[in-house]
């Protein structure tokens, strides 16, 4: 752990799904409207389900170099084509799918993120650092209004978190020490790895993320140089 | 040119200096009154003239491989080190150093900037395209209140303005065409560059940019897609 003080923070990175966003509540929510004003009846949530379920194996297969740099909208979409399948829907054309995949470009925040954003924005340089492409994330804060600074891709690095490529990369391109970035997740492991690159840490949690799926991320399992409650509570215990 | 609508434009990119924010003055103002405040008598605007006069061929080192990518600031900051020497001011230790080259960091918006910018944001995503390094153009709008969604720096891209990577590069991370990206400049030569890469084009002038040393930009010299007065102008030409 660092033994500069809190208050060289400059900037804080987000990660975003699960983080800043409900993607399950989001992607269930708008597919369920979308099937059943259509007539197309499917388990909605065992595909969105089944769709998380395959994004760190599709990450991993750039991360081990059996794909080339791929952004997320494209692994998405791959994933989407099998499950289309798995699941019998059928008579999808290419507009469908496509609105579909981009259901991750209008994820919907929780309820406390843009207010909390709104506050740190007042007093530190806010991003996402997500495995989202930019795109996908530039979308989703228009749509959202998010009131991100910058956005900071993991597709700006040509490497996925928790790479470290991607924290320090971040940290660079903000002009910034590590010791002055800090890394705000629900998700433990983003903190570690965040952590071992040198930056600090926030954590809060989102236990209805994966809604009767979680299985972890209930808690802090390390002592995080912040643990809130949500982001309001992250801005309130900064000061903010 | 494109035979595709206006309408199509989802992003409009800012050159930054010059367009957005008065370089030439905010360094002047700040130096004259920093130099005054500590009894440092120099001849600022030749120097800020020199500096910026230095600008383009720091960055055609690059370009020609004489240099590996640098960003902004380092080249700045080299000039400024031969700069000071060259107007005789002595005395000045790293830290004024580098807040005299931190300056680029803190440059003032023209009076429509963010007032039209603002406008803009509803409609478009806007970003700056600036040679400026990302923490630069950063800090800049932190300070400035400066609404940016995203921060294009040519430092993501790894090559300089006017290279076509650049205009190419921020049209792929945004997901769009060259045709559904706006290039907004002051300056010809960078919408010209742009126009070739398929992107659209907005001119406006910034005639007191170069102060008395202006000799080009005063009127447009193309047909460009949208001439405006300045940029709130240009909101109120494109319906917002």
């Amino acid at each position: 752990m660092s033994d500069r003080p809190l208050s060289d923070v400059r900037a804080i990175l987000f990660d975003t799904f699960g983080t800043v966003v409900d993607w399950r509540g989001s992607l269930i929510g708008e597919l369920s409207a979308w099937g059943a004003a259509r007539g197309i009846t499917a388990d909605w949530a065992g595909l969105i389900d089944a769709w998380r379920g395959a994004y760190a194996p599709s990450m991993d297969r750039v991360r081990r170099g059996e794909l080339p740099w791929t952004i997320l909208d494209d692994l998405h979409r791959a994933t989407l084509e099998r499950l289309v399948i798995q699941f019998g829907i059928t008579g999808l054309g290419e507009a469908e799918l496509d609105w579909i995949n981009r259901g991750w470009h209008r994820l919907k925040p929780w309820s406390d993120s843009v207010a909390g954003l709104t506050r740190l924005k007042q007093h530190f340089i806010i991003a996402p650092l997500s495995n989202g492409n930019v795109s996908l994330l530039l979308n989703m804060a228009k749509a959202a209004g998010i009131p991100w600074d910058m956005i900071c891709a993991t597709e700006l690095f040509g490497h996925y978190k928790p790479d470290p490529e991607t924290y320090l990369g971040a940290a660079k391109l903000l002009g910034l020490a590590p010791q002055q970035v800090m890394m705000a997740a629900a998700h433990n492991g983003d903190l570690a790895a965040a952590r071992a690159c040198g930056l600090r840490t926030a954590f809060f949690a989102r236990p209805t993320e994966y809604g009767p799926h979680q299985v972890r991320d209930f808690v802090a399992d390390a002592p995080w140089d912040v643990i809130a409650a949500d982001i309001e509570d992250l801005a309130t215990r900064l000061g903010c």
